[in-house]
């Protein structure tokens, strides 16, 4: 189903020969229609690729008539070659659409630091141009994908539109693991205002709570389009909702297939005086190195956790915190509470329980845990 | 030489039996004068355990007779009973010594929210004062030790006074890997303002620039204390120096012995607009996961490092900053640079240059690899 669920979109996902060998490299996703109203959302980074420098340009404008995405190369810190090898993809898509490249948006994910196969890419455009189908989506949502080991696609049905998407990426929009990239669709109709609102609630409260290893990529991109093609203007909260859904969908996604990962880890802070608070400390629990090897080892080692909450700078008293591992309170008012042998730590997915005792807000942080398998994949190759 | 190098300093270390098997668990370090000025530095993290509380009261009168340290446990997050338990070990010292209770420190390492084992802990303490002794330092470093694979121990000598030191640890003074614990005497004669300046100086230039895995310890302590047994008012910024040197000496074996560690990274960051923002660009550097793997497969992988720094709050352009491993400058203008064959990344030591182009400034954070070693120790067993 992945973005061509919705009615007015045709996608394609092609072998440009970007990566050797001839895995699927090349996606190419098309709005026809009538509406072309869009909205972005891109890494926090300050070290940012070619192609979001030149996305968040063309989204300024709010409007999109097409995304082009490639893997096998992010395209960042290339210079200002690289910027003009963004601009050339655009004008390409621009051409074989016979459209405006001011309303192409790029994505790029791979290694940083080296130029694209530009020859290869751009003859890849039109070759993916000749595909575009509306039964595209799970070409598209295969061919960016990097050391992803499934295509990432979601879809919700809504009252007489819909919302898909793909992903590719095993992290979080800010910070991330690996390069997220994500394309959302719609058939409603929408304001680019509109789409900009809902997209940024959405991912704050979904890619944004992803932290895999705290790392944040130069090219994360989180792009919007709404076709209008269903004629119908929707409610903006449950289209808000259905949006979410499929973030939330599409992050549970890229958790699941985070590199070298054997636990789903969230990280649910409760009793905080603020929902930042609540994020702060879940996001500094959920990057303690070494809580992510106890969880890895099947360890229910709440001191780290403390020791982890004790760096953060939000509101608590070291001797009124609360820590549950998997339903079972081993931590009670700062010091040991329940037994630690009675907490199962066999399931894949574990939940850290927080409760700071400090207030009524709370926020989850979703993590994984620290493996040999981790590093494996990190340093056995460039990425 | 360790801790009893100086004048006026006996100590000892034994299997008391806090630890199982029969390894030595215990240390004392006393202070016989004339003068007992000391000063302390302390984790900043919030969740302190019960022996740094202790230790902060007792080093606010700027004044030491000894300090007993032990591993085998760390009594934090132990509630009041653990901080009833230090104070019992410190009024078992200052009984031992005929002395009060309010001028002993004391400093645990070891599992967190654990309950130490006091009988055979105030029982190790009798034991340890009757083999106090002028030979007493090493065995002292060695007591100490948990994961540490060897003793560390410091020892330089200055215009008429001597300056040594005993450490344990892998890690740094906050944050840290594992708790970090250091114990430093001279037999010169200083005020407690006077070790107090000295100590802050050379802790945050060694040992709060190692980073070995970015987390922070509820324990870590370093401590200062000065005999007077000399009798030389040293020259201050020469003290300074020796501190620093005893501080520089031991912070780097600690690095060096950093949990499953192969390489050690000297991350220098150089052209800074500030100290600080050297300092907070070599620190975010040195966490980042996905680049102490690239260093740990020998893959100079530049994109990564400026991805890091693109994180930061730091002064600079993206597009001026310039990256060298091992002396090659593979990134240059913030896009690649000399070839990356170039950079021999056999040897166990590894420097990240980082020239930010904003200023003068200059800071170099101190870190390892993230190994499979890394992981196992810290998922295998508790800790």
């Amino acid at each position: 189903m992945s973005v061509t669920a919705p009615l007015g979109f045709r996608a394609a996902g092609i072998a440009a020969g970007i990566k050797s060998g001839d895995a699927r490299d090349l996606a190419l996703v098309v709005n026809d229609g009538p509406s072309r109203a869009a909205a972005g959302v891109f890494t926090a980074n300050r070290v940012k690729a070619a192609p979001v420098l030149w996305s968040q340009q063309v989204l300024s404008g709010g409007r999109l008539r097409a995304v082009v995405l490639n893997s096998g190369g992010a395209n960042a810190c290339t210079g200002p070659e690289g910027f003009q090898d963004t601009h050339a993809t655009a004008e390409k898509v621009a051409e074989v659409l016979d459209d405006s490249a001011g309303e192409i948006a790029v994505c790029s994910t791979g290694l940083i630091g080296e130029r694209l196969p530009m020859e290869a890419l751009l003859t890849g455009v039109q070759t993916a141009a000749g595909q575009l189908s509306r039964d595209g989506g799970l070409a598209a949502a295969d061919a960016i994908r990097t050391t992803d080991t499934v295509s990432k696609i979601s879809f919700k049905r809504a009252d007489g539109y819909m919302v898909g998407g793909m992903a590719k990426g095993a992290g979080m929009l800010a910070p991330a693991l690996a390069t997220m990239l994500c394309v959302i669709t719609t058939d409603a109709d929408l304001t680019s205002e509109e789409l900009d609102t809902v997209l940024r609630a959405a991912t704050a409260r979904t890619f944004d709570r992803l932290d895999s290893d705290g790392c944040m990529s130069t090219n994360d991109t989180v792009l919007l389009l709404a076709s209008g093609a269903a004629g119908v203007r929707p409610d903006l909260a449950e289209f808000g909702q259905k949006v979410q859904e499929v973030c939330a969908d599409l992050a549970r996604q890229l958790l699941v297939d985070a590199e070298g990962a054997s636990k789903a880890i969230a990280v649910e802070v409760v009793g905080a005086a603020s929902e930042d608070d609540a994020v702060e400390v879940g996001r500094t629990v959920a990057r303690s190195n070494l809580l992510k090897c106890a969880i890895h080892g099947e360890d229910p080692n709440w001191g780290r956790v403390l020791a982890a909450v004790g760096t953060t700078k939000a509101v608590f008293e070291p001797d009124r915190v609360n820590v549950a591992i998997n339903g079972i309170w081993i931590c009670r008012d700062g010091a040991v509470g329940d037994d630690r042998s009675k907490v199962d730590m066999r399931p894949r997915d574990v939940t850290i329980t927080i409760d700071l005792s400090a207030g009524r807000h709370s926020a989850t942080i979703h993590t994984t845990d620290l493996t040999a398998e981790y590093v494996h994949e990190n340093s056995a190759y460039s990425s």
